[in-house]
């Protein structure tokens, strides 16, 4: 790009917003609460060592330290001289912080009311509670990672699986944000052409912009394209495969849900505090998470039909990404079997005959026929046979593609997938427009809302209100 | 001591038992479950940097970076060379380590996937999986804490109200072993100079021994008594002093619980994981932590006696530190009160009589006369009338002899009471038989005996399957 159009670009857009900067100093909790042996209170801000300088007691004030170095002392209450804890110091200066601001983190023993105390003395000496999320978004608004870091951050906390890991990890590192980086670099050479061309006709013929355009434009949409390709995958790995399990009564459902719990370890059970209507067990099939839904509802009952009553239950196999359909294989289809398989019709499936200890009663090529191309697999869990075949299948239906974790960039989270999604229509609509014949200038509005939208994901082009949203789903002390 | 004594004394007791140093590597996670803002992975023992750095992959390696500094890095999978977390390395290098040994934490982002990766990571490459408590008990068997600190670092986690805190504090400084530690000096002293005497009788008379050691035991008897003294309130500080709320049906109970736990918070509602047969709620009335007992059982039913049957409600009542009997202002005392009355006779009780804000029907004399001395306070829970001085008739109660914390050393671990006992009984012994004319050997067998007990108290005399229990006791990673 030559002179005149970095010229242009710095006229026609201003330099990336300059947020704005926070000034107090905030701490909170930072550990999970609980009894546990280790808890941190950090504070973040101008005067985070001031505070904790305040409250500590040790060899050398701690405004006298080194950066990066750790201290044994005392916190007190400066109010009582009390001592409260015994605690060690971690100092931190900015800018080469997680905020980029001077971070103090005090690491005390475990305990409900000694990690509440100290917060406690930190808040009476100046620092302000942290909002949930804040520091991640001090983090963003000084600059030391985008908002789609900042959102994976978040992504790899609440991780079900070491690929869901990955996927975090990758884009905290900075993969996906760089795509788009490159995608809104391209946005731009673009529409610094077309205004060049606009006010100095004299430095290029409009049909070379236009061919320019053209090329550019499509090489943003197909690798939008191909960053949507993953998006399905991405998200079952970032929230989980919802997972339902259906059958008649008596055919091995709690069994299933039982073994595929107990050989895969439970992952994450609902954590206290949040309320979900619907209670979930994670587990981990070959790299894929199943969100198993309703799982209490199998073990209480051992029918979600039963529990849930029929209309809800349609609702919830909609919803489901992958339905286990459990027969029986010492009974012969029965009615509702039928209607089971009619309910489940085009979606992503697994039919599973259970109970082969026992003798055959049921028609397995009937099955084969009613499964529409649906895997069907055998399994005796009593005997626990036929496991292993179906966290194959389960595995392979869900990387049916070939697509592996290590290498791909994936999108996984909603917000970025919704705003791709428009990124990629409204680049589709410049594209057609030029086709058309539409005038450049008018064509150009559409790459330009195509570089806002792509801006939004990384948090370039986003309102405060949104900014604070997302963070506020954040835990506390991040 | 002259030097004489003191070469005995190293002939009839061997130095402290050292204690077998562990040399392997041990690491855990030390934050407690759930999502959080920050896990840490601490490793402790000769190998803790070398293992940390195989996983390590930042500017410098961790074993050239100074001691007690924290350095930013990722942690790759050695293996597949795949980046795992983004952390926070600290480097603290023995002894002026918690555990005196070397000790590396991996501070990361929370999340249970990618703290349980990077803790198998570290098992992989050579550490060991902590037991429960095994970085407090290197921290005791490496002669940096005694035993009665290292139960004090659980009790300040386990602290439920200020008051416990600054109890455990003051001994997990050393205040109640400076004085164990100073009465079994004494009796040490006085073993000494009876050996003196019985092997160098020209050195000393049996008369100065007998006098001197009357007047020592008797000085060491005092102390110990005067410690027995804290230990009630030293053991509700530290367990919460476990209250029951009686009443017939519809006197208030539930509207008592309420507003108990609404105006002073509950502190720690059950803990996920820790399986309590009684569910307890705590509530701090100033400074003294109530612990409710079968606080479900009145919510559910309104009645505990309803609920867990009149045997177990007698126990209940039994094992109780203090019962808060309702009853009804509205209402002419019945057959139920009065055998009420007769259950808590001799007991800690208030007698809270209830609904003032409608008229008086019950006769307030007899009410004071079946109290017995028991103090009676009048309320209105729906009006918020008389809370205050129900806290206040609690705390007195409580407070009666007028001991503060902050400037008194509590006993208020149950196994240190009951050492304590046992030493008392022990010395007394010791004071009789000379007081019978026994012979100062024969009575130096019992001043012995309390020495050892003494020292079972901080962990010099005792057994490693006792500390192996008092240990594991702890929580994970601590």
């Amino acid at each position: 790009m030559d002179k005149l159009n970095i010229d242009f670009m710095k006229n026609v857009f201003s330099a990336k917003e300059v947020k704005k900067m926070e000034t107090d100093t905030i701490a909170a909790i930072s550990t999970p609460m609980g009894e546990g042996a280790i808890a941190i209170i950090r504070l973040s801000g101008p005067d985070s060592i001031g505070i904790a300088d305040k409250l500590y007691n040790g060899k050398r004030k701690l405004k006298e330290v080194e950066s990066h170095t750790i201290h044994y002392g005392k916190i007190n209450d400066p109010r009582t001289g009390e001592h409260v804890e015994e605690v060690m110091v971690s100092v931190l200066r900015g800018p080469k912080t997680f905020t980029r601001e001077n971070i103090v983190e005090i690491n005390c023993h475990g305990g409900l009311m000694s990690v509440n105390r100290v917060l406690e003395l930190a808040l009476s000496q100046g620092a302000r509670l942290a909002e949930p999320g804040e520091f991640t978004k001090r983090a963003f608004l000084n600059g030391r990672i985008d908002l789609l870091q900042a959102e994976a951050v978040m992504d790899l906390i609440r991780a079900k699986t070491d690929r869901a890991m990955t996927v975090a990890m990758g884009q905290m590192e900075g993969r996906l944000s760089k795509l788009v980086h490159q995608l809104r670099q391209t946005l731009l050479e673009i529409i610094a052409s077309v205004e060049v061309n606009i006010d100095y006709p004299e430095y290029d013929a409009e049909e070379v912009t236009n061919h320019l355009l053209l090329d550019k434009a499509q090489m943003v949409h197909d690798k939008i394209e191909e960053l949507l390709v993953t998006a399905k995958q991405g998200k079952i790995l970032r929230e989980g495969l919802s997972t339902v399990i259906i059958g008649r009564p008596n055919v091995g459902k709690s069994s299933l849900l039982n073994s595929l719990v107990h050989e895969n370890k439970a992952i994450v059970t609902d954590i206290p505090g949040t309320t979900r209507d619907v209670i979930e067990e994670y587990v981990n099939i070959r790299g894929v998470p199943l969100r198993l839904v309703d799982t209490a509802g199998i073990r209480d009952t051992e029918d979600i039909v039963e529990r849930i009553g029929v209309e809800r239950s349609r609702k919830v196999l909609k919803e489901a990404d992958l339905i286990l359909l459990l027969l029986n294989y010492h009974e012969s289809l029965t009615y509702e079997d039928r209607q089971l398989f009619e309910a489940i019709k085009g979606m992503d499936a697994i039919v599973i005959v259970n109970k082969t200890d026992l003798d055959c009663r049921i028609s397995l090529d009937e099955v084969q026929t009613l499964a529409c191309g649906q895997p069907v697999i055998t399994t005796s869990l009593l005997k626990e046979e036929g496991i292993d075949d179906l966290e194959q299948a389960i595995a392979s239906l869900f990387f049916q593609q070939g697509i592996e974790t290590q290498d791909v960039t994936y999108v996984s989270n909603t917000r970025h997938i919704a705003l791709l999604a428009q990124a990629n229509e409204a680049i589709n609509e410049a594209i057609n427009s030029i086709g058309l014949g539409v005038p450049v200038d008018m064509a150009q509005i559409d790459v330009r809302r195509t570089w806002e939208i792509l801006g939004e994901i990384v948090g370039d082009t986003v309102s405060d209100s949104l900014i604070d949203q997302l963070f506020s789903q954040f835990c506390l002390g991040k």
